[in-house]
C-alpha cells in the first residue's frame, strides 16, 4: 500500500482557503469531515472528500488543514491503515490515546489569534457544529460556514452524484403503504403540535416512501430529502428518476388519491430554498421537527430566534423558537419496530442466508485441505452462494473474512496484500450479510477446520455463554438495550477477558444493516427501550491480538415472553434468533457450559435443522444438508 | 393522622407574595422546594419549610402556591402519606403518573400571561433553576429570585439553625490530615487551572476538615461553607463553635504551621459577600470551580459573563467565563475512595454492627412468641443494642422495621398508627444502620420466624441470587456501576418479577449513608467508574403489594480481583462484603440455587461465624453467638 501524494493538492486547497472567492475573508483552517449531507454511515464516491484530500479511505476520520499543518483524526481500528495511506504532509492523530489532542484543542493550539475555521455546513451535523463552534468561540476564534466545498474546488475529476433506478416495494414486502406511514407520522406531529417534519436520513426517506435505490454501496437508499406538512408532502430527488412509470404510479404522482397525499416533487438541490420558503411563512406557533444529526446547513434554515443576554445574573429575554431538535426522528422509531410482514420477510431472508452459509461451510471443509482457499476467495464464494438465493440484491456490508491473527482486527477487510490462506491450523472468522428484497442479514461464525487449541476453545465458550445470556434473557417491557450489555460480558469478565465493542445494533429490513435508535452497548447513547418487533444483533466477541479473533453473531427479534409471573402487568420480552446457522460444537469446551446453556444450544440447533434443513431439501442442496445434520447433533 | 390546617398560613403567604416588600413587583406563584442551602438529603427542622406550609413531611416534595391554587408534587412512595397530611387547600400532584403535569407545565397552565414566579435562590440548585427558568421564560413568564424566604416571613416560631458541638477526628480515624487533603485538592485545581474551589455540600466540608457535627439527624455534619484558593482557606461557620480549644488546635487557628494552610474563619452567612469579594478580584484567566448542585444564589455570584446573540444563524459573541460547572466536585470523588485507615474503620464498624444485629435476631426469636414485639419496639431494641457498641454515635437513617404488608412499602417507617406486631406468620424486613466514629453501616435482612410460604421463599431466593450475582461479579477496572445493575435483576426478570429502585448507593465513612458519585442503578446518572476502595451497598429486593417485602442488603467494598487472565493489563475488580450478618437459610429455596451460589452463601456464612463469632465471644454475648453458629450452618 503506497501513500497518496498530496503536496500539490494541499497547495491548491490552501490557495482556495486564502482566496476570498469562497468566503469574504481568508480561512485559516478547513475541516473535512467524512460524512455526506445525510450523515450516512456508508457514503458514495462523490462524497469521499476526506479520502480524496489525504488518501485514507477508512470509514471514520476527520481531516483538518491549516496554512502550516495537515492532520487527520481516526480511531484505533485504523491507525495502521491510515499511516500507510497518508504521505508525510499529514500528521496522524490517534484518537483514544491520552496524548492525542481533540480537534478543538489542536486547532486552538496551532491557530494564531482570531482565526477563522471553515467547514462545509452541509456535511457537518448541527450538534457537531455547535460543539466545535462553542469551543472555538471560547478561545477567540470562529467557525464559519463556507458554502462552496473547498475540496470540490480542487477535485477536478470528482465523480457525479449517483442517481440509480428506484425500486418500488409493494405491500407484500412493506406491510404498510407509504400513505399510511405518512398518516401515522402526521398523527405524531399533531400529538406534539409540530407543523413540519424535515426528513434528511436516507434510510428514513426510503422507508417512508417504500422505495429503494442503489446510490450507496451496501445500503439500498437514494439521495433525497423530504418535508412533510399536515397537508403537503415534498420529495426532493433527481427528477430524472421520476420518469419511470412504475415509480410515478407508486407515488400516485399523476393521480393522487387524496389531496393531502399528493406528493410534490422538487430537484434534490432545491431543499434549501424550499425549506426557506416554508420557514418564511411560519405562523408564530408553528414548529419544525428536525433531527440534531441533520446537516448544520439545513438545520439553520429553521429559525431558532432567540435573543439571550446574560450579565452576571441569569437574565433571559426570549423571543420565539420554531426549531424542535430531536435526537432521533419519529420515522427512526417507527422503522425500528418491524410489522408482521417485515418480520416474515426478515425470517425468510435469514433462512435463505443460512442455506448459503451452510453450503459455504460444507464447501470450505472440502476445499481447505487443497490449500487454495483464501480470505478473499472464501468471501467471494459466500457472495456467489448468496446470489443464488431468491430476491438477492447485494451484500449488506463488506465481508469480514479473516484467518488467524487477521481475525483479531475487529473491522478487518481482506485486501490482496493481507490475504491469508485458510488452513486446518487457524481459526476462521466470517462476518457477512446480504440484502434481499424481503430482508437484510448479518451473521458471524467462527470455526476451526482442524483442532482448536484449549485456549481458543475456552475463549469461544465464554463468548458463546455471553451470546446465550443475551439471547435467552427475559426482561421487562421498557428495558433499554444498554442494560443487557453486561450479560454478554459476564463470563469473559469472570476470567479477566473482555471485548472493546458494543454487543448489538439495530438492523433494517431491506435497509441499512446498522440502524438506530436501539442497540445493546455499554455506551448509553440515546437508545430507546426495546419493544416487541425490533430487530438487533447479538454479537459478543474476544480478540487475542496477533493470534485469533472470535465473534458469534445472530440477528434476533425482540419478542414477547411469558414468564411465570407478570409484575405490575408490565409484560416481559426476550429474543428470538432469526439467524439459523449452526454454531461450531468443535469450538466449544462443553465442560464450561451449564445444562441450561447446553439446552439452549441443542434447541437452537434443532431449529436450524428443522427450518433450514427443510429449505436445503427443497432446493436440493444435499451436501449442505448433510453438513447441517452433522453440525447440529445434540451436545451432551 | 390528621391533616395540617393551612388556610390561614396560605392567606398570610399570599399576602407576602402580593406585597412589594420582598420583591419589587408582586409574585404570582411561589415555589417551596424541600432542600436546604446545601442540597442536603436530610435537613434540619429550621429548613423544613415545605412541611411547614403544607403539612407533608416526607423526604421529597415541592410545593407551589399561586393566588388561586396550592399544589404539592411528590413520588409514589408518599402518595398515601401526603394525602393524609395535607388539608383540602392542597392538590396532591402524583409524580410518575402520566396524567400528572410537571411543575413547569402546571405553572404555565394556571398562570396569567407574563407572570412572575418566585423562589428562594438559596434552596434551589443552579441546574434546577436553569431548567425551571428556561421553561417559564419560553412561555412568557419569568422565574425571579426572592432573597427573603417568604415561608420564613410567615413562620413565626421557626426553629433556630442548629449549631452543635464540633467533633475533631484524628489520623487514627481519617488516615489523612486535613492539611494533606487541602494539598491534594490544590493539586487537582492546578491540573485544571482552577483558582478557587467553592465547597457547599456539608459532607464534603466535614470530610476535608476531618470534623463532624450533629446539626442534621443521621448525618454527622455541620452547617458551613468553605472556599479554597491556592494560598488561602476560608471556612464559613457559626463562629461560636470555634471557641472550643480542641477545634482551634485541630484547625491550627492560633498557630498555623504554614501560611498557605492557615484557615481564615468567617460567619456562616458571610459566604455570599466573601465570594463576591473574591470574584470582584478575579484575573481574566481565573476560574472558579462550583458544583451544578450548589445553590443558585451562590452559583450566580460567580460571573459567567457571556453575551450571546443568535439571530437566525448561530452567531456568538463571547466575552469570558469564570465559572466552571461540574456535576460533582473533586472532594466528592476523593471522599468516595476510602483509604486504608477508613477501610479498617468501616470493617470494625460493621463487625460491631453485626454483633448488635445477631443479638437482635436471637432476642426476636425468643420474644416474638410472647406477642409483644412490634415494628417500633424491634427498631428500638436494635438501636439499644447498637448503642452498647464502642464509638456508637447514632443511627445513620431512620430504621425501616416492617412486618408483612408494611414491608412492601419501600420507604416505610413505623408510626404508632401503622405499627404491626411481629408474629411467626409474616415476613419481617429490617433495614437499619448506625454511625460509629470509625464508620457508617447500612444493612437489610428479611427473616421469617415461623414457616415462610413457597412464594415468599421463591422470591427471597431470586433476590438472593441477584445479591450474589452483584457481590461475586468480577469486572474490569473502569466499569461504571450502572453496568452491574442488571446482574441483580436477571433471576427476578426470568420469572417476570422486578423491583423499582436502584441496586446500590455509595456509603460514607462516619458520614452520610448515601453519597455520590458512584452507585449501582439502572438510572445512568453521572456515576463515576468503580475504583478499588469505593464502598457501595448491594440491595436488590422484591415487593409484593399488600403482602410482604424482601430486601437483602450488604455494604460492600470495591476490591481488586485476580482472575485467570488480565486483558490489556486493565486489571479486574470485585466486591468484598463488609456487612457480616447471616442471611436466613430458612427463607431460601435451595433447589433454585446453583452450586456456585451455595458455595458463596457457605463462604459468606463461614466469614460471619469466624469474624463476628470471635467478637461476640470477646464481648461475652453467648446467646447471640449460639444463634450465629446455628444460622451459619452450611447449605447443601
Amino acid at each position: 500500500m503506497s501513500p497518496k501524494i498530496t503536496g500539490e493538492l494541499l497547495r491548491l486547497l490552501r490557495q482556495a482557503m486564502r482566496s476570498c472567492k469562497y468566503f469574504s475573508e481568508p480561512i485559516h483552517a478547513y475541516i473535512v469531515p467524512s460524512g455526506d449531507a445525510h450523515q450516512s454511515e456508508y457514503i458514495a464516491p462523490c462524497d469521499c472528500r476526506r479520502e480524496f484530500i489525504c488518501g485514507f479511505n477508512g470509514s471514520a476520520g476527520t481531516a483538518i488543514i491549516t496554512e502550516q499543518h495537515a492532520a487527520m483524526w481516526t480511531d484505533g481500528r485504523y491507525f495502521l491503515q491510515a499511516s500507510q495511506q497518508m504521505d508525510n504532509n499529514w500528521a496522524l492523530m490517534k484518537m483514544g490515546l491520552k496524548e492525542t489532542p481533540s480537534q478543538e484543542d489542536w486547532l486552538i493550539s496551532v491557530l494564531p489569534e482570531n482565526s477563522k475555521v471553515g467547514v462545509d455546513p452541509w456535511i457537518i451535523a448541527a450538534d457537531q457544529w455547535k460543539n466545535m463552534s462553542n469551543a472555538l468561540t471560547s478561545a477567540g476564534h470562529s467557525l464559519v460556514a463556507v458554502q462552496d466545498n473547498l475540496i470540490d474546488v480542487v477535485w477536478t475529476d470528482r465523480p457525479e452524484r449517483p442517481s440509480t433506478q428506484l425500486r418500488t416495494l409493494g405491500l407484500e414486502y412493506t406491510g404498510i403503504s407509504w400513505q399510511d406511514k405518512i398518516t401515522t407520522l402526521r398523527g405524531k406531529m399533531t400529538e406534539r403540535k409540530i407543523s413540519w417534519f424535515v426528513a434528511t436520513a436516507l434510510d428514513e426517506i426510503a422507508w417512508i416512501f417504500n422505495l429503494r435505490g442503489a446510490d450507496i454501496n451496501y445500503n439500498p437508499v437514494f439521495f433525497a430529502y423530504a418535508i412533510v406538512g399536515m397537508n403537503s408532502i415534498r420529495l426532493f430527488v433527481d427528477l430524472k428518476r421520476l420518469s419511470d412509470p412504475v415509480v410515478r404510479d407508486h407515488l400516485q404522482l399523476d393521480s393522487p388519491s387524496r389531496p393531502e397525499l399528493s406528493v410534490q416533487t422538487f430537484p434534490y438541490e432545491s431543499v434549501y430554498t424550499e425549506l426557506q420558503a416554508i420557514c418564511a411563512a411560519l405562523g408564530p406557533k408553528d414548529k419544525v421537527w428536525i433531527c440534531d444529526k441533520a446537516s448544520c446547513a439545513l438545520t439553520q434554515v429553521v429559525p431558532k430566534l432567540t435573543f439571550v443576554l446574560c450579565l452576571i445574573h441569569f437574565y433571559f429575554i426570549y423571543i420565539k423558537a420554531h426549531r424542535t431538535p430531536i435526537p432521533y426522528t419519529p420515522l427512526c422509531l417507527s422503522k425500528a419496530v418491524k410489522n408482521a410482514t417485515e418480520i416474515k420477510g426478515m425470517k425468510m431472508a435469514h433462512i435463505k442466508d443460512a442455506v448459503a452459509l451452510c453450503e459455504l461451510f460444507a464447501w470450505l471443509e472440502k476445499e481447505i485441505p487443497n490449500g487454495n482457499v483464501t480470505e478473499i476467495s472464501a468471501a467471494d464464494k459466500a457472495e456467489e452462494l448468496r446470489s443464488q438465493q431468491k430476491d438477492f440484491v447485494g451484500l449488506s456490508f463488506p465481508t469480514i473474512s479473516s484467518v488467524g491473527p487477521n481475525g483479531a482486527i475487529i473491522h478487518y477487510r481482506p485486501l490482496p496484500e493481507t490475504n491469508r490462506t485458510l488452513t486446518v491450523n487457524e481459526v476462521y472468522l466470517i462476518d457477512s450479510g446480504a440484502q434481499y428484497i424481503d430482508g437484510t442479514t448479518d451473521v458471524t461464525r467462527t470455526v476451526h477446520f482442524g483442532t482448536p487449541s484449549a485456549f481458543e476453545k475456552e475463549c469461544f465458550t465464554y463468548v458463546l455463554k455471553g451470546h446465550i445470556a443475551v439471547s435467552a434473557a427475559i426482561f421487562p417491557n421498557g428495558t433499554k438495550g444498554h442494560l443487557l450489555d453486561s450479560f454478554a460480558r459476564a463470563a469473559l469478565w469472570e476470567s479477566g477477558l473482555d471485548y472493546l465493542h458494543g454487543t448489538g445494533h439495530g438492523v433494517g429490513c431491506f435497509l441499512n444493516v446498522h440502524e438506530g435508535p436501539c442497540g445493546i452497548s455499554y455506551k448509553t447513547f440515546a437508545d430507546e427501550p426495546l419493544e416487541a418487533g425490533m430487530i438487533v444483533s447479538d454479537e459478543p466477541g474476544y480478540y487475542e491480538d496477533g493470534s485469533f479473533g472470535i465473534r458469534i453473531e445472530n440477528v434476533v427479534l425482540v419478542a414477547p415472553a411469558k414468564p411465570k409471573y407478570n409484575y405490575r402487568n408490565r409484560g416481559s420480552l426476550t429474543f428470538e434468533p432469526l439467524t439459523l446457522v449452526p454454531v461450531q460444537v468443535k469450538m466449544m469446551n462443553t465442560e464450561l457450559l451449564t445444562q441450561k446453556e447446553k439446552d439452549w444450544v441443542n434447541e437452537y440447533h434443532r431449529r436450524c435443522r428443522e427450518v433450514v434443513g427443510a429449505e436445503l431439501e427443497r432446493q436440493g442442496r444435499m451436501e449442505a444438508l448433510q453438513w447441517l445434520v452433522r453440525e447440529t447433533q445434540p451436545v451432551v
